[in-house]
């Protein structure tokens, strides 16, 4: 543990992920002493009230002062503001890292606003619920799941090893990655299916012909799972979208050949191209079962009252 | 119960929703004596060893023959051809009925094999799993589930009544609905939800720059989800496009549509257009959550080692 452990941290933002980096960090018994900060004061009093640090300082200057690990947990948007004002009062040889679902635009909006005395290490659990909030954390959220780091070329190699430690001690797997790559790899693997999660519920929130209550009446048989996904943080979700404009729009073109390909077998009843695609995809499941990145219970493990096979 | 017992039901495909659909009358205690039959010997010998029904009968005009309830749990696409096999053989007052995800065709295909001496009234139980196959069937499956039943104008009322209670004592809530109406209502919350999970998979899986290591690896960021509905079974769910060519289509353009208005907002950095779809979708998801018709638990309850919270 003394490998990676902080003396100090303080987590900028008790969103779903903040908070549960602090419940995760003390579940872990890092002996590290949890500083929490949040824009909102009635956020940080939620914090306060659900005990999820050991401090609560609306003052982000004041919260990082002595921090030996700075992770800003806020939208991505809104982190380089952040960036610039805590730049001044940042320990010396301190690391500062973040949980950005985009990479590239952090790594340089929010590297160009710190000074050279601090390590900066972004990075990204691919983790999280359809919740948001204090009161949304839990201390499991990471086990078993990856968290990418996308240092610069110029990364102290011992604060990085000492980052990576950290993670693992919080049950996560980590990959070190070239921050782009990250973001074309994440605007397939979440981005865009967000997007056409969000597209799907539009759509049959305007219809005339199908009503709402309809559209919600016989959801099981497939949409509800959409809004799951659907109905993840507004602001968050937006700042997504805008900051990785480039990988989005490339992997959106693609998907949407893919889907006329689609229109066009239905349209002159292409069976064995239909078959073909619904075959393929269910080896994927497999895979991503087998890798431990989901579970294998049929319908997620939803309640059936029991009977569930 | 008495008006809604049947002596004898035959059900004829021994799958996810046959064999829950046996298991489930069991479970009600209905008192009727229930026969399985299937085309493939081996899903039949499964489904005896499973001890899913009270008889198992391969000959199919032979398993209808004494039959007062014959639902029909095939694909769609093979629903016509059972129903000329059986036409011959069922008896004089018998309700036919079905499972099938699409109507109209239904409706029409099967209702002119079946002779004028039995009561058909197609039905749509909107509840399934992704999962295939006698030893995936459960008896709760259709609990606090939609059943549509879609009959002919001309339907005896006394016989859509028995059949309506049949449902409603396996837990299902019913509705009536016209066969063209429920086609429009599922292509948009079964059937295209449906097709953009298997398009999306299948974007993914065909990428150059993004290795399909690293999509399994990172899928916890939303793709997941996708690939659940993606592992659906590929001949069901290639007669159902093939089936509701029309609705699908529309709803498909409409879809495709919105997503463009979309990529433009992400391409000229419109952020409020981005921020305003996505807070409507919030309201969709608690009003499904309101209904019944999902679990408001983070992340579909997936076990996060229990520490979820």
């Amino acid at each position: 543990m003394g490998h990676s452990h902080y003396e100090k941290i303080t987590i900028i933002g008790a969103g779903l992920i903040g908070s549960s980096l602090s419940l995760a960090i003390k579940a872990a018994a890092l002996e590290s002493f949890v500083t929490l900060s949040d824009s909102s004061k009635e956020t940080l009093e939620q914090a306060e009230k659900l005990a999820l640090a050991d401090t609560y300082i609306a003052d982000v200057t004041m919260a990082v002062a002595d921090a030996d690990l700075v992770i800003l947990c806020v939208p991505v948007g809104a982190m380089s503001a952040v960036a610039s004002e805590i730049s001044a009062c940042l320990k010396i040889g301190a690391t500062i890292s973040d949980v950005g679902s985009v990479k590239e635009v952090v790594l340089t909006g929010v590297g160009e606003k710190l000074p050279d005395t601090v390590h900066f290490i972004p990075g990204h659990p691919v983790a999280g619920t359809e919740k948001s909030g204090p009161e949304a954390g839990f201390a499991t959220l990471f086990k078993d799941r990856w968290c990418i780091l996308t240092p610069d070329e110029g990364c102290d190699q011992g604060a990085l090893d000492k980052l990576v430690g950290f993670w693992q001690s919080l049950g996560s797997k980590t990959e070190v990655m070239d921050a782009r790559h990250h973001d074309m790899v994440l605007a397939i693997t979440s981005h865009v299916p967000h997007l056409i999660a969000y597209n799907i519920v539009g759509t049959a929130s305007d219809l005339e012909r199908v009503t709402r209550s309809e559209v919600i009446k016989y959801s099981a048989g497939g949409f509800r799972d959409f809004t799951r996904i659907a109905a993840s943080d507004p602001t968050m979700w937006r700042d997504v979208f805008l900051s990785n404009k480039g990988a989005v729009l490339e992997m959106l073109s693609r998907f949407s050949e893919d889907l006329t390909a689609l229109q066009r077998a239905i349209r002159w009843g292409d069976g064995d191209a239909l078959y073909d695609l619904f075959s393929r995809t269910r080896d994927i499941r497999r895979s991503i079962i087998d890798a431990g990145q989901d579970d294998d219970i049929a319908d997620f493990g939803r309640p059936h009252d029991g009977g569930d096979a």
